[in-house]
């Protein structure tokens, strides 16, 4: 120990009597306390430990214990279809507000899938094909009640991005839609996988922060895009970014524009974005804006058809295919080059529609105070998507605005997805002819009133007011958006994230403590500025686990702490610092490099004759000292239980040694 | 609030006297504090002193303050070029300490620097090239006075592997040689780049547990590659991993063998083996193993002369080019597809150089007691091997073998560098047409002898003891250099230290709180067995800040924790849960997924008629809190600053309630 401290047992815990008066102000005496040692575990026991804390946190299992065989089948086919478990308490009540819901929710997904499907640049029939077969998969196997399921903006805009970078919609539009469903189909393989792995945690590595901004960017991208609808014009630029648009829209000012388009798209923008208006000024007449996109189509549609001003200039659909979803396993790639390239958008994909869905999920069931498994949502989303690469369809996941519609309108179980499922299947079989003379303009305003509702600049002015690092990443990814394209976007937003993950783990906070008058307490000197420091002594916390990333950093940085007291003791020619305290209540764990930078410390400390001493190490920590002789080489008895009782231990010390 | 709480006035800070007396073993009574809230910080200094911890945690330019101008001058370039700094002091003392250590190094250096430009694929007086130039820009730049500057034999491999996967060293010798000096040229950029932008905490991303098993990986398949010279085989594989290797000394073995080659190695690799164990064995004899090296590249240079062995099979190294490094400047391509393969792999070889010599300089700095600025470090390395890439040297580093040799003979400063780099200057001048008749079993001997010593089996087994975790990135990384490829090893050692940083992140630990009996301290009852549970009391710590990565993880474990405990207390009949407290000390930081978090398990809590207490929230907490109108959600007074004071509140108000 070198220094002038007087001689212990090393090995002897303190327990010393003689301690109990010290430290001025002190009135709460306290003996001291020991520092316990958790019980050994064995390596299997704390890799399995691990392990299920990280992939089993919600304990999945838990409902099979002591369970008979024949019940555990069965609780396994309820785990898998839930539909098993909450159908048997079915009723007439709950139909009632599923049928509601769910024709609700069909009249405004009708609109929007046709629309949404022009976002993935294919034809209208295939919007309507996701919002048939996926929510019925979805409701045997999925496990939030209030999830409306089909197309959605984002995803459709991404498929469509990331498909036309290799194939052309227009030339090749056979081999763009076997890309399609590709990339659907191992979209779906990735979601079912990450859930049946449990890895449903990885999704989480976007923040909430980046999402904002990449959905507000989004949905600025869409509605951008929907100029050449909303103005009628012919040549358009294939690339999102704002400034290729604005270009397109320029240029075609002179010659390219329609004003009929933009008569009757500007009347019907109008009219929705009346409709939302309503509807959110009294929620009981939410249902205006859930039916108006209808009422628009089957407006304009009438007009052009009484009018035919598509003889005028006014783009209309012209055609969608009659019937229900054809197969299409024989259209899916499973190998070679578009396999892998089918492989990688569907990750993009599987990944953006998986946070959407998650996302809405959570928020429903929260305000419906149920549970929700994710990993398990994440097979059912999966397999629902599988199976829609088997039967026409692209990605399908949660839409925001349809599950809100669904959620209000009074759903109470996934049973809503099919009724609507069953309105979609009416609507292929008999009326799609009716949609030819649809004008594309009353598909933008469609889609641009839609997306309005993905600018959350509510959030964005928390996560201002909150984290101002936060709204740097949050910009981040709307301007990638905005500015570059969707991919960049969210590669920025992904990178940002992880980013400052890294940063956080790299610069851990430290804190100087003092002591509150009258009390045995140590706090953060900056937060609490009565604090008053104890003379001789430097009290430092670490506000994290010390590893690899950072044991460097917190080294230097108590080492530091304690340059500039002593410079400053030294410039009011104050007694010199002898004990320097580590508050280690925080630090949940340490590994190596840790326990080396604290060698270290110890180390520089022993040479200017400074005592280092611990205080309330956690169990995880005190047992890796412990193992790598740490504790030894300080000796036991500099380790305390608080730093209340380290201070009256090293005042006491100091004291013998004058 | 619900329940039957008595109502306060929301705003008011508890301060309440008539609390002080409460929970039944409690002898010490306190006052009930208020936590603190910091002094409000506006955006851009928030910004700035966030930036300023991350990049400049050192303030290095905290000695420019209050200087003239003048004097700002010649400190910044002290700073630039150290030796302005210690030049001053230097006296004859150190010089002799320097002049003994340059010449031992010399003699270490000479061997290996051949041996290591074999493993790049590259003519014996490239190796030699390294150790002249670049100590010398070492010297005027660097600030650790132990490290030894020159080739290094992984990163001679390393560079040796990636070049030969784009160019054959053998058939394409002259592009091989400028693709290398490019790489060099972006290295030393890199690394420059990484200083300057003070972005060097990045190489703290690779841990301690990854490199000790990529090193030791590196070492066996160096080591597995000499057999091509130490058993005289003239067709060997070019792959590195263990199998190609052992396929290729298997079917060699028949009519490859030279026995005469292999006398020679075994010999000398017996001898310098036992040099080693010396010098391991009696820390004054560090010289024996230093010069065993050249003594034996001398006596075998002999030995071939004399009996002409090399006309029976022993293959020798034939021709060094004479002279001092010539200009490669011309060589270095800036531009096309070359310049880009070359800065790849420049990158990869960068961050292995860099982490090298980092972990060098501070294990010597720690020992010495002087403090080294890694940033300013990479700076000095990178202009090295710029200026390196100019004059016909690969990437140069660190070598712990030298560094370590250096440091035991005494050396003072780089001057003992620049003593070696005189040696160097008239070995290529003078003697090197001399290195003719040496066998190349003598430098594989010196590759394996040399390398031997990177196998830290020691510090394997500490990461074993201490963490298991980590012991697997050890393994992986090693596994991953033996049986596959140097790259992968990099990847894997990569991949798992980021992995374990990911996973650290998104699943921080939780524990159960309990009073030691008769005090007021509340710890983890896993880690103190005695410490019990407070009867409706529910006391649970977060051991990590709350970000998105953990938010939904955090709320659902707190939860689930209530969720247990109320199990239990039914089963038992006991009182049932009213108050949540959560201990938030270690809970550094929040961002807005924490407090959506926090708004959820509050809801969630409201709905069973639990009241949710916080305990300590640090001084970021309570702000972000504070901003997103969280305090004012839970109230003013659910907010203590110890547990002990919580609980006795809780304990009270319980009492009001009955």
């Amino acid at each position: 120990m070198g220094h002038s401290v007087p001689d212990r047992v090393e090995n002897e815990e303190l327990d010393v009597p003689s301690l109990r008066s010290s430290h001025g102000q002190m009135e709460n005496l306290q003996s001291v306390h020991k520092v316990g040692f958790p019980p050994q575990r064995n390596f299997f026991r704390e890799f399995k430990d691990t392990l299920k804390e990280t992939l089993f946190a919600d304990d999945p299992l838990r409902r099979y214990k002591d369970q008979p065989r024949s019940r555990k089948l069965i609780l396994g086919l309820q785990f898998l279809f839930p539909i098993l478990e909450w159908g048997r308490d079915y009723n007439f009540s709950k139909l009632k507000g599923d049928l509601i819901a769910g024709l609700t929710i069909a009249s405004l997904c009708i609109p929007q899938d046709i629309a949404y499907a022009k976002l993935a640049n294919m034809d209208p029939q295939y919007g309507l094909y996701c919002s048939f077969v996926p929510p019925l998969i979805y409701a045997v196997m999925g496990s939030s009640r209030d999830i409306a399921i089909g197309p959605v903006a984002v995803v459709s805009l991404l498929l469509g991005t990331l498909i036309q970078n290799e194939v052309d919609p227009v030339t090749e539009k056979a081999e763009y839609i076997r890309l399609a469903f590709t990339a659907t189909f191992f979209a779906g393989i990735t979601q079912a996988a990450l859930g049946f792995l449990r890895l449903g945690f990885l999704i989480e590595f976007l923040s909430h922060a980046a999402i904002v901004g990449f959905m507000g960017g989004a949905a600025i991208t869409i509605a951008l895009q929907q100029l050449k609808g909303f103005l009628g014009i012919r040549n358009f630029t294939k690339n999102s970014d704002i400034i290729s648009v604005m270009k397109s829209v320029r240029s075609s000012a002179h010659h390219g524009w329609n004003w009929q388009t933009i008569l009757i798209g500007s009347t019907f923008l109008a009219f929705l974005l009346f409709a939302k208006y309503i509807g959110k000024k009294k929620k009981s007449l939410f249902w205006v804006p859930a039916i108006a996109p209808l009422i628009s189509v089957i407006l304009s549609t009438l007009f052009v058809d009484i009018t035919h001003a598509e003889n005028h200039g006014v783009q209309i659909v012209r055609h969608i295919d009659k019937g229900i979803n054809p197969s299409s396993v024989n259209k899916i790639h499973f190998t070679g080059s578009y396999a892998a390239k089918g492989f990688r958008i569907g990750l993009v994909a599987a990944m953006v529609a998986l946070t959407e869905a998650v996302a809405i999920g959570r928020t429903f069931a929260a305000m419906k105070e149920y549970q929700l498994d994710g990993n398990k949502e994440m097979v059912a989303l999966g397999t629902m998507n599988v199976i829609g690469s088997m039967t026409s369809c692209y990605v399908a996941t949660g839409s925001f605005s349809r599950s809100a519609v669904n959620y209000m309108a009074g759903c109470q179980t996934a049973v809503s997805n099919m009724i609507m499922s069953a309105v979609v299947l009416l609507t292929l079989e008999l009326i799609t002819p009716l949609f030819k003379y649809t004008p594309n303009a009353i598909l933008a305003s469609i889609i641009i009133s839609a997306v309005i509702g993905l600018i959350d600049y509510e959030a964005a002015y928390l996560i201002w007011k909150v984290d101002k690092l936060d709204f740097v990443a949050c910009m981040g990814a709307f301007f990638g958006v905005v500015f570059v394209s969707v991919e960049i976007g969210l590669l920025v937003a992904v990178s940002i994230s992880l980013a400052k993950i890294l940063l956080q783990v790299t610069r851990p906070r430290t804190a100087l403590l003092g002591n509150l008058p009258s009390t045995m307490i140590y706090r953060n000197i900056e937060q609490y500025p009565e604090a008053t420091k104890v003379p001789g002594v430097l009290i430092v916390r670490v506000d994290s686990a010390i590893y690899f990333t950072n044991s460097n950093y917190v080294k230097e940085r108590i080492l530091r702490w304690l340059g500039d007291e002593e410079e400053q003791l030294k410039a009011k020619q104050l007694p010199r610092i002898e004990f320097l305290i580590v508050e280690m209540s925080p630090v949940t764990d340490i590994d190596t490099s840790g326990i080396h930078a604290f060698e270290e410390l110890h180390k520089s400390l022993q040479k200017r004759s400074i005592q280092l001493v611990l205080a309330n190490p956690g169990p995880v920590v005190i047992d890796k000292l412990r193992l790598a002789e740490f504790t030894e080489l300080i000796g036991h008895d500099k380790i305390f239980l608080t730093v209340g009782e380290a201070v009256m231990t090293c005042a006491q010390m100091a004291r013998e040694d004058a």
